[in-house]
């Protein structure tokens, strides 16, 4: 039988081995692996040149907002398309936009937008706020894939930290309904307390930020979420683990049995204070980077498969907003544009440089999240009846972050300027092409939904 | 030549040993331990009959209150009463009066009254509360014993929480001071959560304060707060530990080499939640006893010496305030009158009952406290040079815990009516007899203030 | 193109999925995993009639003896049938032979016989013994999978103890040699010293033996070759563990660090000294079944994913031999026919009954052995490039363990009679059926020599 | 009451204060501390000259032979000459004399001979040999004060080594007397198997001796002495542990509730490899001293309270036979002249140079051998009743250890020639001065014998 398309000239990383094989690919799913040879014919052939061929990259902690923020600070569209160019095939997105992602109605509405503008696939995290814990288990039916809570960074009005007590009640209702909550996990008080302080001594620059977020307030607070979910018999993902020392209190707890794993990403990875002076506001997201001894004790702890997952934290701001915290750190808002960067990152900085594996890579961007979230092996994974997502990966091609040719709405990165080995070549999402070299191929709407 | 009192036929108790000899006092110290023929002559002869002597007990953890409470719920001449009848010979009121031990003004006014009314030697805790840091200094100098912090259980206008920002630079300023952190350790976030959710349901007894103060909460803020003294490099010494878990945190992090220690009580020891219908509100104390299991537990962790040191945590209110609570738990004060009937409750259920040895109970409320708090060897032991404090007690002697003979302000406990044997006879302060078979024979203005 | 085979209507069984695809073999290997449609035509049809698909079975710790034993005990032609017959396509022969495999010489002269009768494919462990240690080099040039050493149980003039010197040399040649090796954990001295106990009270039976061969003193060895192989830096893999306590120690090392992992088997899972009585000496086996709780908390380990692997130890002697241990357990020989029940025991006690999946299966007698010993992705694996080894397996097929019908030389069993439920119905070795329905297809001499 | 002594001007140490206060005594015991002003009169008055009053030390460890070896070796008068010259006033012999104290008729013969020339007090340790199980209840009736096995070292036809089975025996029958156990841990097969590969080669300097005996072997076998004393439920006390790794494993098990302890020495303090060149064959002993930097590992053990005490493991040798190890270290004998010295270099090394206080040290040689061996309060503590035994120490003295001097029959030491600050200036056994700077004035005779 004719297929839609098989990639010939390929390399497949799984988790556990590198196959020299074909695939073929027909109506959006895998339909074969197999020596090339013995690959059906097919409509169209794909060209790997040699190349890795990894399942498509999941970025499980994107901020594409849209809606209340689309013109100024993202949205699907381009969001999506900066996802396509950086080989990120499923999207998870946070449920902190406008409206916030906090009931069924504002998920049912973020979901007609969604499904008219994604180019990549997608799925919801729900939010976890004071007073909604009656729509939890409505999300989770309509297909939540987890739900966040703030421990700290509350937007006010729009989505409100949650306090011990609240927290421990939204656990419990996670934990009935068999989903997975996440945290950011950073101690309030002890932020506000020192932003406080800072501001009373005037100090505004980037290091003044590193000096009211230190590893304390966010240790202390993913023990607690920890001790607080466990009391619930809950589902715990910390999600952007900054330090060494979180993972570790992660990683113990999980060796005494409990259910609970964590995410770091590539700005805690290759980024460090000592960053500072250069990059500024650019560096202002939370928690914040940490140093440099410490960004490598996180690449040891990657390797030796005490983290579970990465994401991107993309989180975007108008780069006036970013600017305005060279004169005032506390003028510019948290986050950075990384979706794009996300994987480049990794390669390079990462598997070239021998700090991982490329099956560790496929482990921590595809496998892991895929199950961690229940989507595997729809997700996550290339093997016949599952999805056609796939990024194919040129380790030997050099290049340079270039945030002027970012898709996403706003041009500007902590990563700019850095120099590259290792990039994605051509991304397909359900055997679709939707980026090549760079250039987005794919079209709003072709995004699907995707739920646990 | 003639020393002051000699006292025979009595069998000292160390921690690690018990010797039978004689003791010479002079000038309110020991002047010699010998052999009866060896003892120089004396004005008086005390026989202690074959009992065992035990160094003067230290009651880390009072609160006589007095001044603005003094008519309606305990003071200096009635407390100290108390503590001379029970054997306890120093007492570290806390600071939880008013006006609170928050300035060096206020402690200055607590030691004028106290000096002329305390009967038994005393020593003050001082307090750290919202503001007050920089009186911190300043109560070391004027001899402040240590710092109590509240995490939960404001009392509003007068002795108030630390938030985690507060409570890390008042550890700082302890920590600089070389003096030593306690802390309430309850979360007080979760507490209020639950005690609003039971009175939304119209709980209204005890077992509903009981669900209101689950282990977790407490656990939670031992961790937290071990975190920040950590951080602070201060020291910290968690009074009222109501759990074994609560004690296997502390038991840890000391292993592993910070400066932590804990303190539990008669009554967590010797009550549980199984005595909830019988006690109602007088089992009304923060934190709340546990399961039976639980308390056994303690007994043994106490026994394998992973507990430091015991305080009665006296906290007195009117019979009235208490009564009320039979109606609704909400409306009944936290405390227990517990001072008179400590050490009683320690020898029978303790040392009769084969839980700790007469050895540990020395350690635990006589040389630990005198060390952990520097007013050894003053303080905490029988030997030559120190203060001549001591309690003669009678292993065999049977009685019942009557709260109507009490000597505090108001007559209630909840050991009424239990069952004791083995009691003090003699308690003797500074070489002066101050109690004798119950009757107090000391006179306010006697006691002195104690520091580090 | 066409090619060999293709199978249809299974579900293919991998670490992590079970997909439903049909496969296609060509030359003896893998070609392609693909929906039927896809799949290209081939010469013979294999219909699997729904059931699971697994990697062929690995087992990594078999006696099948031959050369000196060939008539006696077992031989290469039996002892593969019987493989073949269980669903194991590659079996990792022990070198205690006659001659053994300590030499380069005996290797190949044992080479030379296998290449003729195997009809599955083999690996062979060299030995370890007395003097031999550099043969231990131009074994692994031959291509030992790994190599054996005895802590105890002597075979006087063919297989001697290393004692604890030897090891640490033999352990710092195999590191070199960036080989594995593994040990016979038992400390012979306690050994000996309880058996001559044993003898000496005329104690003759099954709990004798028991007796003689206490928890301690396997755990004992185990923590002594933990010590002795980290001081040499040699990777260590205990084989036939046969307790908790044994898989603890290697656990808490392995998460030290250290290079460090462990196997059990069936018959330490699936028997226990509870069935002493019953079994006498076909219980006989060192080191000895435990208790049925310490069985228990095996599987529990196993599901945990504390034990690497499993292999049967398969160890035959003639009826006569065992049956003489009735009258005195001392007379009996040690091991147990276990080959051909090694994986239906596995699937019923293990998979039917819940306390693994048949995912985890696949992990401990495919992958795992296969990555360990560096012959992955050769073995151990369903995908495009791999030898086509595979078994067939019906998770409702129930029959009994028929020692009669074995394919070993001798026909018994301690699981004689045991009723099954899941047993194998195909096993292909390189895309040739060698068994089907539990008769042998396959013939000598096809089995092929497998090496790191 | 006039008494026999009393003691003016000194500071008496205890583990815990230091108490200025005169001593009296009265039949060889303590009959009061007290003011001086408070003491009753005396026949005989000694000025402490402000120095400090330890209670007499205690060796745990000595091996002062006699008897077979009296002549060659050492003999209970010169030895005991030792002790009291360096403070020493309670010796534990160890068994390993000719005859070997194995037996009970062995016991009373050393004791018979003890009797008469032992100067200071002294207890026996049984040794546990193959074959003499019986004995030791007889020898624990006879007053032994604990029962010694070699893992190693066995001297044939005197002392020889339990193998695991038999050691374990011994264990049990240990327990059961209640008595304690003690091991010479190393591994002999490992040692035997090192040393004859350095003989092999040629290898004949102190440095072949320090290879042939490598950490691994001793942590090895403390490993494996306290997994059979667990398993027989016996207390077991490690002696002479070298190293820290070795201290850390006894820590562990017993912060895990086991039953054990352990001692180091002045040798393994004070001493490294470092010094291998200059002293030669004089740091020929086994186990042999550990690098510098494990050196000050073990002082930070000491300090720690991981270790519980100390001893000299004096292990006499003619000059003669030392010096032949320069050309052969095999020919030298194991042990050195270390029973006057133990005190010096503790006082020196350990307490003047800040690594360790004066109370630790009475912890360490007084306290916690006397309450480990059950011998306390009458040995190890200045308090009424006990005996008489004390050693006054001069911090401020300075000196130079000079073997030529020392009282013992061979004049050498591995500690000749050391700069030495702090030295015992007057020695008291049961209120008898037998040594005063540096003098012995005791008697031959007047040691008296001590049990548990």
């Amino acid at each position: 039988m004719e297929v839609d398309i098989i990639i010939k000239n390929g390399k497949i990383v799984t988790p556990s081995s590198i196959v020299e094989a074909g695939i073929a690919i027909d109506k959006g799913r895998f339909v074969a692996i197999a020596e090339e040879q013995n690959l059906p014919t097919a409509r169209e052939v794909v060209n790997a040149k040699g190349n890795y061929i990894l399942p498509g990259i999941i970025d499980e902690h994107v901020h594409t907002l849209d809606m209340g923020m689309a013109e100024t600070n993202e949205n699907f569209i381009t969001g999506s398309m900066a996802a396509a160019a950086g080989g990120v095939t499923t999207v998870f997105e946070m449920p902190l936009c406008i409206p916030a992602t906090t009931t069924l109605r504002a998920f049912q509405q973020k979901r007609e937008v969604a499904d008219k503008k994604f180019i990549v696939d997608f799925a919801f995290w729900g939010g976890a706020v004071p007073g909604n814990i009656d729509e939890i288990p409505k999300m989770v039916d309509a297909g939540a894939i987890g739900f966040k809570a703030m421990m700290a960074g509350s937007v006010p009005g729009v989505f409100e930290v949650l306090d011990d007590g609240m927290l421990l009640d939204a656990f419990r209702m996670i934990a009935d309904c068999e989903s997975v909550a996440t945290v950011h996990a950073e101690n309030e008080v002890i932020l506000n307390h020192l932003m406080k302080k800072m501001k009373a001594e005037s100090k505004k620059d980037i290091h003044a930020f590193f000096e009211a977020c230190p590893v304390l307030e966010e240790v202390e607070a993913i023990s607690r979420a920890a001790m607080l979910a466990e009391e619930a018999r809950c589902r715990l993902h910390i999600v952007h683990v900054s330090c060494p020392q979180g993972v570790e209190i992660v990683y113990k707890r999980r060796e005494e049995g409990r259910e609970i794993t964590c995410e770091t990403g590539p700005h805690y990875l290759a980024l460090s204070q000592e960053d500072g002076d250069r990059l500024g506001p650019y560096l202002k997201f939370a928690p914040p980077v940490r140093s440099k001894e410490e960004t490598e004790k996180l690449w040891e702890q990657l390797a030796e498969g005490k983290i579970e997952a990465l994401g991107s934290d993309h989180g975007p701001h108008p780069k006036e907003n970013k600017e305005k915290g060279w004169a005032d750190i506390w003028e510019a808002g948290n986050g950075a544009i990384a979706l794009e960067s996300f994987l480049p990152v990794l390669l390079s900085e990462g598997v070239n440089k021998g700090r991982i594996s490329i099956q560790n890579l496929v482990s921590l961007v595809c496998e892991n999240p895929a199950k961690l979230f229940g989507i595997y092996p729809q997700k996550g994974t290339i093997q016949v009846g599952s999805d056609a997502d796939l990024v194919i990966v040129d380790m030997n091609k050099e290049g340079v972050i270039d945030a002027q040719k970012f898709h996403s709405l706003h041009k500007h990165s902590p990563f700019d300027g850095l120099e590259i080995k290792g990039m994605p070549v051509l991304t397909m999402v359900r055997g679709k092409v939707v980026a090549e070299e760079g250039n987005v191929t794919g079209e709003p709407g072709y995004g699907k939904f995707v739920r646990p």
